[in-house]
């Protein structure tokens, strides 16, 4: 069932450790067939170098465990609620990756300062409010699908073209339209969180990048007139414009 | 004599420079038998890759070596306390971490800021007292054992559910059910210890989690009702849960 | 056409990941046939482990693709205008590592502070102004060029003497004599910058170089009465001086 | 001529890419006959994956090179007055290890902060002054050495106990009885200055070690009271004493 993206998914999760994003066990990635409203997700507490494809879990939207031997990710849940309310996301990915972790645990958002930002994410990565003991006490892992949610919407942001959140003591989520994409999403954030601290404790200047650069470095590699990579129309058009 | 164990406490030994918790020989793993009263651990000063399961040290509750042509480790003694009086344990590890070594040289806890803390430390990693001049000329290393467990005892502190300590001035110890249980202990104080600096840095506000989050991170992976993983009848009802 | 040099500028291109310059494929080395008037750069968007010789993209002056079957890097505009207004330099690398790219969204410089920035940079490394609005929309890449050489105008700056510059809000560009030397020049760049933020944390007091220590150290490595390394004549002279 | 010796100081040079001592050529490491009053010194700016035993030079306490086909380190001055004026002392090592370089560019001490440091180095490890513009145009490379010296006579430091120096704006210099030793103390000052940098983030109340503690971990593995490793007749019974 779902052999394809169960391989797909499995290489997404491979990518973590290899990028640097997870300790031990600590990470997650998810892909959803949309078709059929399944999604495959890695089994709860399994280390990567024992991980195979057939060990991935399948899941549908209400989050009930349609096939797998091996229990889903404690966090089956929140990609579960994302699923639902992101409906042009096609993969999810959960670490905890320190830098975001830090700024998860001071409740920051990691703002746009520079073009490496810019290039993947069109605005500050929001820093969803923490959960009330209320929350984390009734459906924990689903209410944090929910304060992400809740954030994109109460602040107007697009999870398309801002995809990734922190949750508020806790750490970062990244979506694309693929799993690897996803994958992809996490590194960049956990690089300019780096980058960002980094930057603050150089300057006490507000360092935020102006809304027309932001524009040019994300419709460089986003959208119709994307030039960068191979895939489109405009580049060599626009090298040679110079 | 305890060929098995050996092996236990070797790999341990073996998987501090693995996971980058060691420079040249600064730490080392030890294992014990709580049925025969003994415990096996490194020897003194020996190079990891030189090092063989043979080449452990037997030593008993009394501190005294029991079989072995080589010196125990120096902290040989700070181990026998911790075992005498943490009855549960059967592993501990010591290093000179230094993201540890940084907060234990400026005599500061190591904060539950985070999840990633809290679920492997229900609350904040304590900094016991540096030892006296008389503590330390008397019997340096037994009184390092002696003043980790006056801290956890005045605090009040469970030591199972927080399995670890920074001595002042000097470094961690972390402890567990086992001794590879102990070195991921080791692991998780070292990376939080980075997330929690880092977050100091950020914000200058308190950002020590509420004990309803504590609560439920810790409880998620220990316990009764613990659904993280694979080994426990919770896991899959939870997850259908959301 | 041009295969000797594609084979050059594809080991320096490859440098970057081996050197911890990039992540993913955030960077781009081309190199220069003056002679000819045209010069190699790497694709846009290709991975590093999948790039080979061939693919590499050959442009003139005018910033037109000459050769190749796929789009140069998208920063072509920017490495044509820095061929056109730095006569002397043979190779040009940008990319997006952290450090310089900490000081580039703080609009900073990169100070001299220690002699391993004055064993390569003669000075201060500039931060050239953040582009305006209309120039980022008139032509992002080929201003980017521009603010960096007017940077150095304006200021004084030889640029074979400081072979590299941040643009603010954006990142780093070195230059040198060949492709591999601009490399070179680019891991220099990252060294220090992270060796200067940890000088600015220690201290609050000024830490620049005097010019006389300056002086020493760029011209043990540099011009006629250079005698570091094996290839000029002062060296053994030098060393028996003492 | 003095192979032993040359492929002595060879592995030692080859320690320095290992332990992340060295960016490109920047480190060498000496070694010296005492009875032949001759040292063996590393070729200037050859490149580590291509340096051969053979490479290495041969200079007498003149600093007059007399054996080897290249150029000797352009650092050989300051070996040459270290080896001088340290009568001890087996092996030098010269490195640009970022910590330690951010440390000197703030010509700030690396004070003894913690036990790691207390292990190796019997106190503070001094920032020498910086060279006068005249020191430097006279003989750089001799005055540096120089420096060293005076500032161990100045406070009245012994060079045997704190084996290793700061020359500010430039960075570390480490020695002992060999190379091996020498390579050995020039990492853990790396390790301490990070760990210094950190602590002083941490807390800004004093955190240097009393004397008593300095004297406990020092001497646990120097002299004949000895009781870390396995070359001393201190450890079991130490061991047992607990």
């Amino acid at each position: 069932m779902l052999e394809a993206l169960k391989q797909e998914v499995y290489e997404a999760n491979m990518q973590l450790p290899e990028l640097g994003l997870v300790t031990f066990t600590w990470g997650n990635v998810s892909g959803i067939d949309r078709e059929k409203g399944l999604f495959v997700i890695k089994p709860s507490g399994v280390d990567y170098d024992a991980l195979k494809p057939e060990d991935l879990v399948v899941v549908n939207l209400k989050g009930e465990v349609v096939e797998g031997e091996m229990n889903p990710s404690s966090d089956t849940p929140t990609h579960t609620y994302l699923y639902n309310h992101f409906p042009n996301i096609g993969g999810i990915v959960h670490t905890h990756s320190p830098w975001a972790v830090s700024f998860a645990a001071a409740k920051m958002d990691i703002s746009a300062m520079n073009t490496t930002h810019a290039d993947t994410f069109f605005g500050d990565v929001p820093a969803a409010d923490a959960l009330t003991q209320e929350e984390i006490e009734a459906d924990y892992e689903g209410n944090t699908g929910k304060t992400i949610v809740k954030t994109f919407n109460e602040r107007g942001l697009d999870y398309e073209a801002v995809p990734a959140a922190l949750v508020s003591q806790h750490g970062p989520f990244a979506w694309g339209p693929t799993p690897a994409k996803a994958v992809y999403n996490s590194k960049v954030l956990e690089v300019v969180a780096e980058e960002d601290f980094h930057t603050m404790e150089l300057t006490h200047q507000s360092s935020e990048l102006p809304q027309y650069l932001l524009d040019k470095h994300y419709y460089r590699k986003h959208g119709a007139n994307a030039y960068y990579g191979q895939n489109n129309a405009h580049s060599k058009d626009h090298a040679a414009r110079s």
